[in-house]
């Protein structure tokens, strides 16, 4: 990591870049409030940090060995933005700022009457995003795909209802790419990439979906420590997209004997990622617990923990819902999820009133 | 399970009892608001269920398969008290009433004059019952095991000042029990009796302890799921005892590289529990994460989830402290988490208003 | 899955397999010594089975509800050939007959040189086929990610060394395949494709992969149960591509305190996956123990446990390794753990000799 | 850890433990073949090194920070016998010796008659050691909880009849004591106690049992990382008793959908162990798996990973078994157990021949 003087030149940032390119890595470029940091992407070994340290224009040159440290919060501190957290904008919709979000939706798009009808009843509710599945991981592949499996033109239909249904009703809209060759499909119609728990390793559709410069729902793999979980969301930083909104989505469940969740949300990991990085987080309670019975809990316990939002499954009748009924709540619960959120988002951030 | 008639007289129950005892079982009577049930303790394969139907005064004779029958919501609903919460006295103190209740103080005992300071702090946040540890559960034999482990006398000494803080500050006191050894002593000293996680398996302590006709407070383990701890619960009910409070306190973390919590803090397990029993379920934000900086947001979550109170671990000076002093609280601290869980507490109750 | 009579013609199979894509599913025949089986491979319960039992030439319609049907010993049983294995032939060397099969080599290929002077010290150890990582899955951006991470040139010339160097010294290549766009290129050069640990999930890599009709080795996730494992599998055998040998590579440690083990390896998956698919299972101990110092007993373990093979990184020098030295033996030891393998293998297939 | 000179001499020794003692720790007297150690119970930060280095006869002050330091190879190196292995005597059968010690019989005590029948069948099949379970630790409070919860006539006439069979078959005989009140008991009657997996955090268990100065077969709990076995192993090493057995049974299962074992058997746990502590290591295939079916293969698996023995239920009829049939195996097979295990140890005692 090489910190600018603040009265540093653009020449000089362009020869420090320069330099650090010489040296076989890539620089990632922040420019703070205060000053520039340079970020070093790649092994930091390579690098001769006293060479670097007497550069003009240079602070201060320092080594840094998390394997996420283009999104971490040191990184901010050299920035002079020791405390900030990032906004991340999707759409017209603030993630990270002075508001909790709410990203609602079906689990699969089925089709536009459906989409239509649930968009409208979430927007009623107050959610600020639309989601859809439209290319669904599935742990069996004799199970529905989502319309995405079906083929291009059907595919291509899905994307545009959703696009249609957010800008109809005023939402921002996100849906999941799976594997590398959607990325530029789905791209062009939302205005947020969903990556699933399933592919949080897959570093090379990491790096895809990164360069498309949209912003980037990253959510937690089940099995993966928090540690892990940071330093693949570096791959998407590495390629100078850093606006990522990471998500809590359930581990999974431990002991003998059955558990009656699906997965264990971590919630402590909420309030510990946002110590470790300067990126917003969600929770996702309908795929952790898997029980409509435990939604409304289980939002307001996550806003509790710091939470800077939710994604919730909702449909106006869960029942007849393809994938997933048994964790989906309607758009009326869901109004009642949000105000009491809502609630606890103001009296956390301000304990004393 | 044998459910009485409304009408059933003290002769009719007092006959049945005697007939499950002839069949080699224990009979556990609960005269509910408006029937009595007769809960089956052993292997209800030895019960001929049709001869106890037409017994006089039987309304029905049911088999219950689940580990956990006596502390089960189905017991509830045969007793016509479906949606209830037991409430647990302790000394003065309702556990699982309309209140939040908060349990702090320090992990370990030192000496009368830091247990009484610390006393005195907790009642004035505003906590209703002060725990400190006497006999200490340590991973290594050769880390301080309490005072109890230096002889009889100061393990008297240290019960004698729990009891006296206990009594000047207006506050019902806790301790663990680690030994079956220890259970008598102990038992004349506090208002409840804990059993921390590293022995909820331990069916012989259970029983010893049950049998003291004391509020028990029952800590998972932290490898253990949702029904295996019910099940050992259910060791304790079956002596007769159903004066239990449930308490999660974190299972183990999962995950390769750094997690940055002790233990995950499962926190859909509290709504989950109490669909399935009557027992009040709190929470331990102290031992779960192992981190000062993360109460605050897990108290708040914990409340937010369901839990009927919390157990924090509370010191004036925590970093003097002899134990645990990392993820422990000053009382002031411990003030601001109780007011916003108050707030969260009622706004829980009814999201409406 | 529909079940031909042993006397069904081909222009009865092919009508079959026709009535299954008119029902939107598709069809896999294959044809068993003793029987003909069509597998369907979508959601069965849009299947009128009754309207298919008395199609002619059709024995039998049964509805199979396992995620794993295609690769079931079950559908091995009504092929008439319940208790065989499936060899897997990979370049010149069998996957699961008579002998276990060595897979070794470097972790990742670094030159010409390095890979030539491995492959020629295993093939001496007794190994049939050379492994070497030129795509390599790394859990920090910020590290080696091998040779074809540097450039579309570097790539191809790595895999045109694994070529030679498998013509050179008699040895089948495999290599592990992480992206999709990666598929192509690496099929050219290699008889078997690999797909890592971290990419079991990635069902549209599997897909991809599947349809080059090479063999595959497909490893375990480290937080993937059993019918997980076997499941994703399916993904592949849903291509029409059976040429799957399975891998045990350790899953994710559990408890407090050090574990001396980078994951446990779980080698009763081994016989538990034998009963429930016909297709080989080997072992990979340097992942699962990272410890170069287990691998002689957990090798040896692995072959009584019922493994067909074994996957071993091997170097020289393994404290020059670019990657995983600390777990890399060289080919003298290599040569140790064949020999007592080689015993242990012959003792397990005739206990009683 | 207080290392004597080779010449000190036994006033030497008494002084310094005197000296221990003053500072308020228990001192462990260790005479090896080469020097006396004496190893430290208690915090170490209360021993003045440097004042014990110079006292006469010390050659060696040294802090040693693990949790199981008395039970370590440090320890043993110290002693200068670092590659030995302890070898625990129970009864007249070495455990750590030269040859595996097979421990079987049922699961529970049932009747004399059955006892007699299974011990004939074990001793002819090639075990050892006759176990018998007779206080049964259960999930559930409501199933058959072993003779010895019946009442203590019961409990004293099953535990002779586990005396009398190995007598009568000489076999040395272990059981399982649960409860802190049933050690003195049990102890007259047995050659080992065991000290089950659900007990192993059980600390006042430990230290009842340990001072009884039998051997202790001491079972990992399936949620301890091996550092936490080890350090819980530490308790029964503080009394002065080194008679340890350890035994791997499995570790949680992981990973979402069915697993298809009971537990996950950590094989690669036992030359981990065996790294750091100079104790004997079995396994218990028959409770890891829960299946009959794969405990051939798992034997052989254990004993190929370095076990000193396994510890195997047997039952000439497990179907009529009253607890866990089916894991079961009968004499005949244990026997092929036996025969194929004996063959493989041997083989990796010595690879080469």
């Amino acid at each position: 990591m090489i910190i600018m003087k603040t009265e540093a030149t653009d020449k000089e940032i362009a020869d420090v870049v320069k330099e650090v390119r010489k040296c076989g890595l890539k620089a990632d470029v922040s420019r703070g409030e205060f000053r520039t940091v340079i970020g070093l992407v790649g092994d930091e070994g390579k690098i001769p940090f006293s060479h670097f340290a007497v550069l003009p224009g240079v602070k201060e040159a320092v080594m840094v060995e998390t394997p996420y440290k283009l999104i971490s919060r040191e990184y901010n501190r050299y920035m002079g933005e020791e405390n900030e957290r990032r906004t991340v904008r999707v759409g017209s919709v603030d993630i990270g700022g002075d508001k909790p979000v709410y990203i609602a939706g079906p689990c699969a798009v089925e089709s536009k009457k459906q989409l239509f009808r649930i968009a409208e009843g979430i927007k009623k509710a107050g959610a600020q995003v639309l989601r859809g599945g439209i290319f669904k991981p599935r742990s069996s592949v004799h199970s529905f795909q989502g319309l995405g499996a079906i083929g291009l033109e059907q595919a291509e239909a899905a994307l545009s209802w959703l696009r249609e249904a957010g800008d109809r009703f005023e939402l921002a809209v996100v849906t999941e790419v799976r594997g590398e060759t959607q990325v530029d499909l789905v791209a062009q119609y939302v205005d947020m990439l969903q990556i699933g728990t399933r592919n949080m390793y897959d570093q090379d559709l990491l790096t895809t979906v990164a360069i498309k410069n949209k912003p980037v729902l990253f959510k937690r793999h089940f099995g993966a420590g928090i540690e892990e979980f940071l330093s693949f969301a570096e791959y998407i930083a590495a390629e100078g997209n850093k606006d990522i909104v990471l998500c809590e989505r359930g581990i999974l469940p431990l002991g003998k004997g059955r558990n009656y969740t699906r997965y264990t949300l971590d919630l402590a990991a909420i309030p510990a990622i946002q110590k470790e990085t300067y990126l917003p987080v969600l929770a996702d309670p309908s795929h952790a617990t898997g029980r409509r019975d435990l939604i409304f809990n289980m939002s307001c316990a996550a806003i509790a923990a710091g939470a800077s939002g939710l994604m919730i499954e909702t449909h106006f009748d869960p029942k007849a819902s393809f994938v997933d009924g048994q964790q989906t709540i309607t758009p009326e619960e869901l109004k009642e999820v949000i105000d009491a959120c809502n609630q606890i988002y103001r009296l956390i951030a301000s304990p004393g009133k």
